[in-house]
């Protein structure tokens, strides 16, 4: 079989970059496309020597459509306006879009779920193996240690660029939670704690947010009970396990049938 | 339905203090009798005067048999030569043993196998609901994140009196990452390494042993691969917690038929 | 030398009980007396048998005066008010007085700095030996890794029935670091983080919060640089270690001059 | 002042290349010259084209001498046959000589002090920023908390490939454990725990390892005490860590007179 063709949006930006330097690894894809905004300063730049793997005869262009057309999947991880217009694209291409963009509103998932009519999408808060089997973890130990005896809280650090708090990934791993307890998320979470806080509410889950350094990204989530404590973590030590992710993610769409899916399907953990 | 009789055995030891301490608080279990070994300076003492929850009406005796003739079930968390013993005991009396006894030998297994067609047994290296929900997710953990990508090792502490390494609860996490990866756990431990050790042998499991202070037990099962970990850890903080659990144990075997079961089937994991 | 005499005040709260039961174990120190609000139902009692010790021949009185006249030194955890005036007490029985009373006002500390001109007072935000160490190293941590490059985060976890946030001890190594860095706390403080928070301002000092179970208390100080992260922790696994520090510094503090003192002078570490 | 021209030498390996981006991106230095072993099949190349920085104009060669005559320092962490000569070079060339090599004997170091006399050497078992802090703050921490009461463990794990245990670094922080607590690490090691151990000896200093996936470097040290434990740690994200700090030593080096310095020395910590 030939090696499936990815195109890589944002192809100029940091992830971006290391979506190239990983589909160059990986056996099995290969790169077929660059896609910068208009107006990018990178526009027309090999996309390879840009990411320090050598010149692989991919430009960076600004239009979408015709390199998606000639492509057999997208590597998506971008803002949510733009993701939206390229699930728009990959419908109309009717090929594979992987969407790792984080903070889409309702209205911008309802969008996606429409082009998964057409384009077989996989979408994720958090496209690392690790993180989607924590989800799958704390959900189990969440139904099995309940909320009369065990609290949960989720503690999570990041860089000291990152401008939203709690994570995606955290509050992805408080509804794994919250899924477990059969509750809501929204209606039982506590995100703020300072000064005169009162006792802890029974069956809430806690958030608590830290900021600093390089940390590419380290999640906690404690059950703690009378006299003892189980912790489930993740720490990501390297972003291009995302990427490693979303190749992945690619491999396992192609060929298959339109529809929205997860990461949890991706591993067979659904 | 009236209450549970518990015989504790050990029961001037710190171990069976704590027992006394725990039935007195539960509802449901009473304390029955209370065993040392022969030539114990405590005997004859009051076992609740003892343990600090004033006088119960139960001296420390030597003799199991007659005890055990009048008591539902027994709480043992004593050496492996003495417990053998007891399930025997337990058989002819037809009640409940739950055993947390360590370091039995395949032997002393065979022994207390036999004695569960008369005696309702449930034997876990650990009684914590914390550890045994843990062991449940190494084991999955274990076979979603395989050999060649990602490392299993566990590490434990305890306090500086503790005289054996790894823990039994580490041994305990080490199987349930082996049932995992549908290896032995005999063949593939790495349990020391100190010197030239060379690269990690592929799909090894590997202990280490931390040791100091007044630490009650933590462990942690880290599963390493490329750019990411997992830790799925239990910290103890309060040796109770093992005696809650016997006493849950004690409550749900009372009433069911003869056999060896484990604490999985008691909280409903198996 | 004689034994030094002591009075627990909240002689019948968990803390007060903690503190009797340490200074029984405890050579060189007695209980000389045990106080209790006017009106409390353990008035009488003796403190001894109330703590789980046996009889002391100490019964818990309301009127604090007439027993300090007749001690050598008080244990003080209870709250600001009472403390302010046990204060007063010391002061005109000449004697030594331990606090590790929290929430103490700028006023109610003045109050007592004046006492201390007649009572010898050691007052600490925690009276463990670990934690007030653990201060002096932030200190020189924070100093030496310099904010252009390093982050710093406090992130504590106590029990569920924990009311305020961050701990006084959260904010006792927070106040460690901002000495370090040379800069004031209030005016460097990050105590919520939640929604679009932006990037992190440089020489901020984080503090992040966490409650359940039964925790007695965690805490650690990240500094977080580029690439690297410094982390210095403290985990309490008893109560009791508070308890043991207020006698140390009751022993440290006997036949001393007036004055205010801190755990750092008990320890050396000033 | 002109930029301070640096040698890195195993130019072509991992760390080495680490070292050649790392010269590229600080202010003040520059890559004067690259050495490989003869043989190499990498001489001749440029060192810059082969770290992916794009070309230096600085070919990869086998001779040391004539390289270092034109070069004010010398960036090594290779071997210590290797380092040993090197620093012969050094003394000849009268430059700074930084040596991040590990496992030398007790005969190479004698010979690397030798060197010193006429050569500015830089020689630390791990070159971080923060591993020195830490072991600063060990060599306080052991002394504060004294052996009756206090454990020393130190932990640490690093990637599947690591070839030996326990890590320089771990010893490096072993050994400031020791000098805090004025006794010899040699006689006071436990290095390895398995099966009956017996309880743990007084004043030991223990050493555990994990390893596994592609942990850079962690390293904690424990000191448990009754009821509390003060941990201190450090994670490494990236191993140009060691890279920027080797680069500092240089720059702190470089116009000093000769002399045998550790990174202590460098970061003002002696």
């Amino acid at each position: 079989m030939s090696e499936m063709g990815l195109v890589v949006v944002g192809a100029a930006g940091r992830m971006g970059q290391t979506l190239i330097r990983t589909v160059q690894q990986v056996a099995g894809v290969r790169v077929a496309g660059a896609i910068e905004r208009a107006g990018s300063p990178f526009l027309g730049r090999d996309a390879g020597e840009l990411a320090g793997v050598g010149p692989l005869g991919v430009p960076i262009v600004d239009d979408p459509l015709p390199v998606f057309a000639r492509a057999d999947g997208v590597l998506d991880f971008s803002v949510p306006a733009a993701t939206v217009e390229f699930a728009g694209y990959a419908a109309q291409a009717r090929i594979v879009h992987v969407i790792g963009t984080t903070g889409c509103s309702a209205e911008d998932d309802a969008r996606i779920a429409a082009a998964a009519r057409h384009a077989t999408i996989v979408k994720s808060g958090n496209m690392s193996l690790g993180v989607n089997l924590l989800a799958v973890l704390v959900e189990q130990a969440a139904r099995a240690l309940g909320p009369e005896d065990f609290d949960i809280e989720v503690v999570e650090m990041h860089h000291r660029h990152k401008v939203d708090a709690p994570s995606g990934t955290a509050l992805l791993l408080g509804q794994a939670a919250a899924a477990g307890r059969e509750i809501g998320l929204a209606d039982n979470s506590v995100r703020v704690r300072d000064g005169h806080t009162g006792p802890r509410p029974e069956g809430a889950i806690g958030f608590a947010t830290l900021r600093g350094g390089s940390v590419v990204g380290d999640h906690s989530v404690i059950l703690a009970g009378p006299g003892e404590r189980v912790v489930l973590s993740h720490n990501a030590e390297d972003r291009a396990i995302f990427a490693r992710g979303a190749v992945r993610a690619a491999l396992w769409a192609h060929g298959r049938k339109p529809g929205l899916y997860s990461m949890r399907d991706v591993l067979g953990l659904a």
